[in-house]
């Protein structure tokens, strides 16, 4: 439990109420509890202010309704404080410093003390990990693969040899790193191996999901830029480079050696054909495929992908397709009659 | 190997024919094997009938053939009946109760003595773990869990902190419960964590197949309601609250915080997009993108998704548009002829 | 280091240039750099040739540009002899036969002494696994499952019990072999469980990607044909039998009791139905649902799948509906207008 003055601190907000208000935990505001705090992310929401149990809210500066007896903490970005917020009230472990006995760790890899190598991880030969990093249980790190400092790869991940990962990079359960690219070479129908000899190159400050792929090069290296964030369940191919800042939702697919610039959107379940570019801060709206390079700053959606405006007329046309075809059958029709009518 | 008399009991049918035939297990109707026996699960199949070598067939009460030299086990339903016989061949292996010496286990735990806790398990502090339940090697189970009782999760998985696990739960391997949900806000280019401190709950009766993620709530929990039942690769975001006895097939994607009703099935490669609703009862083809709230009993597909009635005749009308197009330029053509002739 | 000498022997070709040259990498043509090996795929590379710095550059017999200082080497199918080369390069770590001491071996297991078994890999009752096989680290393989000679499994795969995988097969993490297919029957809002007591057969040089799933049979088996190559995160049902030499790339999904032919190729993220055939030879475009059987030789697209041609011009003319509707707006409009005129 903390007190409401301590939150304001935290979140650098104004407070109006009882700054010594006992809060336990969070909530939403319109299942709000005693004992509790909220927030209000945007003006709609305001109206379920009144009613709200919520003991305090963190509400923006447009906010201008009676407080009652609830205090309110006044910000400028209610989403960012309470993200702070959430933080206070974080009960996940603390993971504390540790080669746990049951680890399997080469006496060729090179790792700060500071670490956690959790149960039944094993790193091999070569590896380098930096300070405050956690190696959780049951994760694999292959030769000669770097990590940085405070890196987080959660249990149950795999990084094959030869990969580096960046500062301050979380990668959840499940994850595959540095796997072979799908290169393949056809003749007189058998298919041989193209050896996938490049990295996994993942930058600083990257948050990967649970259960995602990232293949290795081919002979180039596969990228991924600073402050990517990527959901679970995405597919990135070989000789993808991914710019800085980009946001990727679920189950995305990125196909061979095609190019992502900065700050670009991927919504969940899109695919992106090999070979092409995506522009700088392009948008590219859920289940799409794109299937052909986009222009910086686009808003793209559907199969094929194209622009979202576009998209969407066609959309409306396409719901009255059957009526157009209809108008057009009765007009033809109408047509003939006229001019048997007028022989 | 079985008779044909056991397997009519434990099937509750009615047998006509030889009760002591002998059955060594199950097989195809159209490649039935002697000392096989097999079912018919509806009318046009009866025609396989004759010609099968199969010893004994389950069938329905509408089954009014000649039975010759076969047995058969007439029942209300020949599927429910089958999944009896199927169980009566199963040869899985049988899991006894066991802690492996190479099991890490926090004495901090709370497990019930009629367990399996399989070779490199790892079980943190706090962990309930009911009756009779299996967690088989290499699966994580994060700190203060709670997992009820006859509970099978298979090898590697992983469940994080403070998550629960109701009765009679199955998690097939490679699955990751209770990793951080997708959440960002970003502020000048910059993307700032929103703590992720919710829960995700899975009641009882739940089945999830392989390679699933089902992300941790926000501050609100992800539940996963009673009976639920999902295929592999399903990816379920933060927040997301599934009511009771739904059927998810591959690859489905829900996005966060959506609600689903009870007894909804979800066909192969869904999606749903963020903070909509599914009513109870509905159903969506397979590859739809459900971007609207959907009402109890809907059947829809497509992307969007429509009502399928409505998709359907699009459909149609769609494979006929090059010869609307088409239509339209000729009658066109024809008119403006017409009137220059008139002239 | 290696001699273009020695290359040129490797991949059998024609050098033309200064056999003596060393050679320390490989590289792209068009960032080629001095020391390093590049190559040309087709023709219309060939003008990145004069100013790549590379020092060797492997080409087709339809080049003849001068070559200057640099070194060629002339082959049939340069991508092909790329590929040896890539091989020569590779740095990825040698594995020796070992039995690691943290592995959980069943004494039951048939194992061959030339196999490595890596740390925590945990082999069950009745497995048989051939000579120069690798389990690699926290792999899981179920009671009597058969697997081949040279065969990689990389580290935290899971094999269950009763399946069968070929010589020279190699499976990528997190995938996983044999869990139960989706199988229920639902009687009065109940699922019932059906049994799935089927294998997963594996023939021989299949390679499996990452985080992908292949379900167990429910009593017929699941059989993957011979020379199959499989990106990651796919999606293999229960029943279904897929040929020889198939390709599918990431995100690919197939539902039950579905039959694929030999040499079939499916792009990214496409999704097959339940219970259909797909003829040999046949090309599925990235993002299609093949919703009805589709005869051999087929090159298909779009949801639902149909032939491409057909699909190619339905978007052609899609793109001009909103035209084509207002058109036929205009053309009514026209023609009332000259009815009323003319009255």
């Amino acid at each position: 439990m903390i007190t409401v003055r301590k939150i304001a601190e935290a979140v650098d907000g104004h407070l109006f109420g009882d700054p010594d208000s006992v809060i336990y935990g969070v909530c939403e505001l319109k299942q709000g509890k005693k004992g509790f705090i909220s927030f209000i992310r945007a003006p709609q929401y305001h109206q379920y202010f009144v009613n709200s149990e919520a003991t305090a809210v963190i509400v923006n500066e447009s906010f201008t309704m009676e407080t009652g007896s609830k205090t309110i903490i006044r910000v400028k970005n209610p989403v960012l404080a309470f993200a702070k917020v959430l933080e206070m009230f974080d009960t996940k472990p603390v993971i504390v410093p540790l080669f746990h006995k049951t680890a399997t760790i080469s006496t060729n890899a090179n790792i700060d003390a500071q670490c956690f190598i959790g149960p039944n991880a094993v790193i091999e030969d070569g590896v380098t990990i930096g300070k405050g990093t956690n190696i959780c249980a049951g994760s694999f790190i292959g030769a000669n693969t770097l990590i940085g400092v405070n890196v987080t790869i959660h249990p149950n991940v795999t990084v094959y040899h030869n990969c580096s990962i960046g500062d301050n990079v979380t990668i959840d359960s499940g994850t595959v790193i540095g796997a072979d690219g799908f290169g393949w070479i056809t003749e007189n129908k058998k298919h041989y191996k193209i050896p996938q000899i490049g990295k996994v190159i993942i930058k600083e400050n990257v948050w990967i999901g649970s259960n995602c792929n990232i293949d290795r090069g081919t002979f180039m290296d596969t990228i991924i830029g600073n402050n990517c964030k990527f959901d679970g369940h995405i597919h990135i191919a070989h000789n993808v480079v991914i710019g800085d800042g980009c946001l990727f939702a679920a189950q995305v697919g990125i196909a061979g050696t095609t190019k992502i610039g900065n700050y670009v959107t991927l919504a969940g379940q899109v695919g992106v054909v090999d070979h092409i570019t995506i522009g700088d801060n392009s948008v590219i709206a859920s289940k799409s495929a794109v299937m052909q390079s986009v222009n910086p700053g686009s808003f793209y959606s559907g199969i094929p992908a194209r622009p979202h405006n576009e998209r969407k007329r066609q959309d409306v046309v396409i719901r009255n397709l059957p009526d157009i075809a209809k108008r057009l059958r009765l007009f033809e029709r109408k047509f003939e009659d006229w001019l048997k009518e007028r022989d």
